[in-house]
Formats: structure tokens, sequence, C-alpha cells
């Protein structure tokens, strides 16, 4: 015999463990916190997911998100940044540069990576957007932020082909690959550490 | 200068992050998931997490959950079950050892363990509850399922203890072999679970 409860609580497992980084042990708990947890703090769940959902939109010149209604975001509107745009795969990547506080240019989200294998080209990504910006603005340099990875640099060279093409006075840069800060040798694989030894520099 | 919608996101990531089993990393993925899936999606889920917390609430003999209205639980009114009791600590280990498969009997829910550490003494939890329905009904057992942890064997020698006074004509067992010292139940995989209750002893 199956009963009702128990069906519904594994189908709303299930759902949850559909979501990123979610395993089933992880849906399972979040699952019986939701049933258990005061009200006040499951309405405030779902107040934060219904705001975080409703309130951004992607930015129309950088395709990063700004609040809905606010054209172009903050950043791009932000006068007080050096004249850089740094190539970025998603809006989570421009999140992650910006709670680093280390660069201060503007951004260009490509929504995602030139892919063979997934079946994405080049033409369903931001890319005609970005050369329009470089061709109007006057940006000095490109960075192209992209992961170390076939598809990352695919879309690197790419870009950086098509910049040449137009030729545009900008310098492009991607970014330096090598051990991160932090880590031990043993740790890094062979690929990363064979990067490492060529971009060594004097000390 | 910070950014109004990065601040709101940094506030989503916090409180994601809040919830058990969900370190920073998973939070800031889950927030730019509920950014970027499709909103059909994003619904799916805030009504799958208002229906589990709207539709269930605990069961008033035996404090495992039921569907809400429903008093007793299916598995009090299912009369085809052996006559023994499984006590546990909480309704998320009621699910567990239901999804193995392997118990048919009748649960009590503790609703938390004994726990001197946090301040939480025998009348705080289902106990009296417990040995009133063991009073009424005719049980032949009582099986311990508690976490093999000093909590939970202090429940189990507490509460075995107050079966003995009550000279109630019971057998009185605990879970056996199986269980990894040290643990929660919750973590148990079925077969683990299957040994432990096959290998069950009375104290």
């Amino acid at each position: 015999m199956t009963y009702s409860y128990l069906n519904q609580i594994r189908t709303a497992i299930d759902l949850l463990a559909s979501l990123p980084l979610i395993g089933p042990k992880t849906a399972t708990k979040l699952a019986f916190w939701i049933i258990e947890a005061p009200k006040s703090k499951v309405d405030k769940l779902l107040d934060t997911i219904r705001e975080l959902k409703d309130s951004l939109e992607p930015c129309r010149q950088c395709f990063s998100l700004t609040v809905r209604g606010r054209q172009p975001c903050d950043i791009c509107q932000d006068r007080s940044r050096q004249r850089s745009i740094c190539v970025v795969e998603s809006a989570m990547d421009v999140f992650h540069i910006e709670s680093s506080g280390t660069y201060n240019g503007y951004y260009h989200v490509l929504q995602g990576l030139i892919s063979p294998l997934e079946g994405i080209g080049p033409g369903e990504l931001r890319i005609e957007e970005l050369l329009q910006r470089l061709q109007k603005g006057n940006y000095d340099e490109v960075i192209l932020a992209l992961p170390p990875t076939v598809d990352g640099d695919m879309t690197s060279m790419y870009i950086a082909e098509r910049i040449r093409e137009r030729q545009l006075e900008l310098t492009v840069t991607r970014l330096g690959f090598g051990l991160p800060v932090g880590s031990t040798i043993d740790y890094a694989d062979s690929l990363t550490l064979a990067k490492a030894l060529e971009n060594r520099k004097p000390i």
C-alpha cells in the first residue's frame, strides 16, 4: 500500500533534486525543512525566490542583469569606470568578478559559449552586439574572460578573429592561466601545470 | 559604488545558504538558476514548496505527517500492519523507513531526543503520548529506532525504563547491527536499515 502524503513528499524531493548542485539527500533535507520550519520562514523563502525572479531582467546593452525597467544597467551607466570590456559567459560571472572587487571596467555577457557538440553557433550568442559596442564606443581593451575549456578557447579565438577583421584599434587580452592562489602543486592537473610553467614570471 | 541589483542577489544567496545542507556555492548556483530559468519552472518550484507546506500536518496519534484534516494518518488507520510501534526521532525517519520497505508496523515520532546540552527534557517530547498508546492498544513490541548517539541512547534508556515501570507486557527492542555509530537514521541506505531491523535486540 502506498500513502498519498509519502508520494507527495517524494514528488517534491524529485523536483528539488533536479535543481543545480542539489542531490537526493539535500533535496530530502530541504523537503522536511519546508514541512517543519515555521510558516514565516517558508514564506520568506517563497517571497525571496519570487522577488528575485520578478525584479531582474537582462541589460539590453551588456546582457548582464539589471533592475526591471532600468536600462541600461547601473554598471553600463557608471561613467567612472575604465574604458575596457570584460567578455564573460554568463551574468553569474559578472556577479563573481564584481564581488571580488578586482575589476573596474565594463562587461559583455555572451549568454553561452560556441559549442559544436551542443549545436551552439556564434549566431546564438551576443557576439554581434559586442562587435557593435566596440565599433561605436571608444574602448581601449577587450578582456576575454572565458573558461579555459575547449568551448571557451574556441569562443575566445572566434571573437579575437572577428575583432581583427574589423581592424578596430583595441588591445585584446585573455585571463592568465596558472596555479590557483592558495592551492598546492600536487592538486594541479598537468595542463594547468604546463600553463603555469609557460606563464612563469621573474621574481 | 554598490549596485542595488547585486545586493539583492547577495541577500537572496545569504537566505538560500541558510537552508540545511546548502553552502554558499550551491546557493549562488540556485540564485542564478532562479533568475535565468524559464518562469514556468520557477513557478512550479514555488507551487511545490507552497503545497508541501500547506497540505501536511502532524498526525495527532503518531506525530508523523498526514494530509491536512485526515486524522489519524493513513499508517495509523491501516489495520493490516503488524502490532508493533517503531519509535523514531522525526517524521523524516518515518519517510526513510517507509521508503526502504523493510518495516510493516506502526510508528511514534518523538519530535526530538532528550538532550541535556540543548536543554531538552522528556517532557518536551511525545513520550507520555507513546506510553498512553502502549497502555491502550494491544501492541506486542516497541522498537526503539533512535540514532546511536549519546542523546539517542539516553532517550532509548529513558523510554525502556518508563515502559518497565508500568509493567506493560511488551517486548522492547532497539535497532541492532548496521547503523554506523555517530550517524543519523536518514543517512542509512535501505540494506543497512534492513539489517538493523533484522538484528534488533532486547534491552
